[in-house]
């Protein structure tokens, strides 16, 4: 079944209204009818089967019929920093991040970052990632769309990253050696509902004194498995373990 | 240090020869001295750091300085089938499998494949799958590069299961019931050294009677965590996930 985001000013006690590209979706792409139903989650990161009670004004009138008890968020609050890679490889990582759980992403610039983006186009890439991570959010059935940030360097990002219940980073370098801090032995050390900061460096890794600094703060570094991952499928290794051991496993 | 795939025939004693497209590489984009060093996987999955002797027609001449005691590859040999998606997924499918340590690729049509390839574009397709997993395996520090069969189709596909120790596939339908297999009671069965073969349908999944006959075939339906994958993303989600049972939290 389809599904929307919702604004919260959108629901009125029985009701939802969709407006804008969601109703042109529903409307044009769609071509859905009175009496057809999607699903639409509010803020809250709840979910109700809804059914379409009329068309008005490139608007549409939906009437709550179920409110839905799914649960389809990562058990952990984890945070995708993501050095700022060449291409459009950040699209990729914001929409398969989504699908695979990520709770929020912070965009970051560091020494070997190839690709510089001043505040203007970070804005404007701020928009058009929004709504990369609306439709795969929608697309596979989360409760709750991501958070994207602004981008930011890797001092802002250090000191934000003191928020968080456990922080680190994955280390290229680590791979290569025979004693190595396992990515299991800080997944299993989780608790359900706390935070993880990973950070992911651009394709050039991070500097050397950027590892000092990190390990400095209270960053510990991590391996993800023992072959050199690209930078765009670091995230993703990283995520789709901690569904496995939190979600498939069971452990907690 | 930059790595190569030699096949058999330029290995002699305690020399290698790099020729073709591997020897410009080196040449032209390395812009590679004599005495500079690379490592040479040959293919039976060893590696040795080499080093350049001479440059002469177009080829390069090494000599063996050590044989290397690495093993990046995953202890479970998993392949991978894939139903063609739309565009160009299957690159992606490919190049980040090969990452993740999958051992061989089949793409396959059924029922729901929006794509269509006849033998020619088949043919022509594969030998830039070839590509891709060739070079994806110098990039991650893989020991053996991937296989990647012809297309084939389903029925094809379900007789060469036959000789797998252990067949799933991925149904999105299993991720909307409440009991459902869950891949983790697949994975911890396996042992090391074991074949693993996961079928990955295409956009619109498998029809049902696909699925009556995988099942009356042998394979098991699994689901990937509880949110919907889109089909490039769902054989990353299970190779990420065989990667941290194994090569990370250690068990077998």
């Amino acid at each position: 079944m389809q599904r929307y985001f919702i604004p919260s000013d959108n629901w009125q006690d029985h009701h939802v209204t969709i407006k804008g590209q969601d109703a042109h979706h529903l409307m044009r792409v769609l071509r859905s009818d009175v009496g057809d139903q999607v699903i639409c989650n509010d803020s809250e990161g709840r979910a109700a089967i809804c059914e379409i009670n009329a068309f008005a004004n490139k608007e549409v009138h939906l009437k709550i019929i179920e409110w839905l008890e799914e649960e389809n968020e990562l058990p952990i609050h984890v945070t995708i920093a993501q050095g700022l890679p060449k291409g459009d490889k950040i699209d990729f990582v914001l929409q398969k991040g989504t699908e695979l759980g990520a709770q929020a992403f912070i965009p970051f610039s560091s020494q070997r970052s190839v690709v510089k983006w001043d505040d203007k186009k970070g804005k404007k890439k701020h928009e058009r990632f929004s709504k990369i991570v609306k439709e795969a959010s929608e697309q596979s059935h989360r409760n709750r769309i991501p958070k994207v940030h602004l981008p930011m360097n890797l001092t802002k990002l250090i000191e934000m990253g003191q928020s968080f219940d456990i922080k680190i980073y994955a280390y290229e370098e680590e791979a290569k050696v025979e004693k190595f801090h396992s990515f299991s032995t800080i997944v299993r050390k989780l608790k359900k509902g706390q935070s993880l900061l990973i950070l992911i460096g651009p394709e050039g890794g991070f500097a050397e004194e950027e590892v000092a600094m990190l390990n400095k703060n209270g960053f510990t570094s991590v391996r993800l498995g023992p072959r050199i991952l690209r930078t765009e499928t670091a995230a993703l290794y990283a995520l789709a373990s901690i569904s496995y051991q939190f979600e498939e496993l069971g452990c907690s």
